[in-house]
């Protein structure tokens, strides 16, 4: 499984993904589930990915090998728009899938899905969620995250907390820990989690890092988190010792 | 879809149903989701329904009306063990799919899941989950609750917070609060909320209750988990401005 979240928001994006593959519990790897592109000042592109292994890297290292052959149904930096690059990658998916599928179906599921975040000169920061189908749909100000993947989990805390007026830094606090959250529950979501934060009109994409466990700001807010909500459960009331009272 | 949740610990059971039914979002319904059995001071079983309507009602229907039969094979009165009312349970299951599956299969889904939990003389309090497929598991000190339904949401506040010296009470606070994360993030898990908690060796079916939207105690518990949430997450620390520094 595979847990990647972007948050769109009126300064930016925040965008972020698990690290593990696993081919069952026997066979369990890190990877990379975040590819960046980029034209310094004039567009940034970031490719978040969740399933068949093999499919998502297809289509990626296809993509990342079409930059510059100025091929208008391939090159993500000849897309005019982020909605052009989220065409791009889903008929590159709808043509990797229509190839792999009837060879794969036999050992497994050939299916994938991605998260496409950036920004384009002389457009705002966009975000869409690609599906298997190759069809997507965009965040707006009513739909501010997507999910692909393992999305239950780490859904309630967003749902609860995230707001238009946040910043980006608080926003980055809120995706950590519904990484902490769906970690926690599904052995087959792990660490380091890749993280980019996006300023809006920065066009680079300088603030990405990995957050090991070993991180301290990773390791404070998840402790800080499970502390805080043991108290909290603690502190509060107990259910009468009769219903009718 | 439906949320039953059943907890299992030394010094009883916490046994809980939403009611909430529906063929799609324009045909919503209230229903029972908890069937109680008993003969006072020797058997106390209750049976915690999720999946097709027409399926739990039947297999659930079929068993009340057995009861006194002394039919080995249906009666609930006659079964030595809790074991021997999972196997019941599962074969009139086995029974009512095997008959409608078919039949019911243009139109949607036939199958059904329940929990049964309860005390027989001679026994401790027992847990069983029993499945679409007619066989079943038990809860054991390693594995304190069982869930059926939407079990996703509702899952992580137990995992960090359930333990083995907990009394009824706050397993009850427990429950009603993995109920609340449930209902806010699944729309097709509705109030009123039927819970039932049994005291070990009690054989009474008496602390049983139905909790609406408006019941005090339910209104004060998760208006204090969202306020103190509020505030435990405004309080964590936000991520340094530099990953690096």
């Amino acid at each position: 499984m595979t847990y990647c979240l972007g948050i769109l928001l009126p300064g930016g994006l925040v965008l972020a993904a698990d690290s593990r593959s696993n081919a069952g519990v026997d066979r369990i790897t890190r990877v990379h589930k975040l590819a960046l592109i980029s034209k310094p000042g004039e567009r940034v592109i970031a490719i978040l990915s969740a399933g068949n292994l093999a499919t998502t890297q297809a289509v990626v290292t296809a993509l990342q090998e079409s930059l510059g052959s100025g091929d208008l149904r391939h090159d993500l930096h000849t897309a005019r728009t982020l909605f052009d690059a989220a065409n791009m990658l889903g008929g590159k998916l709808r043509e990797i899938t229509d190839r792999d599928r009837s060879y794969v179906q036999p050992y497994g599921d050939a299916s994938a899905s991605f998260l496409l975040g950036g920004q384009i000169a002389g457009e705002r920061p966009r975000l869409f969620e690609i599906y298997s189908a190759g069809n997507f749909i965009e965040a707006s100000d009513r739909k501010r995250f997507l999910q692909i993947g393992e999305t239950k989990y780490g859904k309630p805390i967003l749902d609860r907390a995230l707001s238009a007026d946040m910043r980006l830094d608080g926003a980055t606090k809120l995706a950590l820990l519904s990484f902490d959250a769906t970690i926690r529950s599904n052995l087959s979501v792990g660490m380091p989690i890749d993280i980019l934060r996006y300023q809006a009109d920065s066009f680079t994409l300088h603030d990405t890092t990995t957050l090991d466990d070993d991180n301290p700001y990773w390791r404070d807010l998840r402790d800080g988190y499970a502390d805080g909500l043991r108290d909290l459960l603690a502190n509060l009331p107990l259910p009468p010792r009769s219903w009718d009272a």
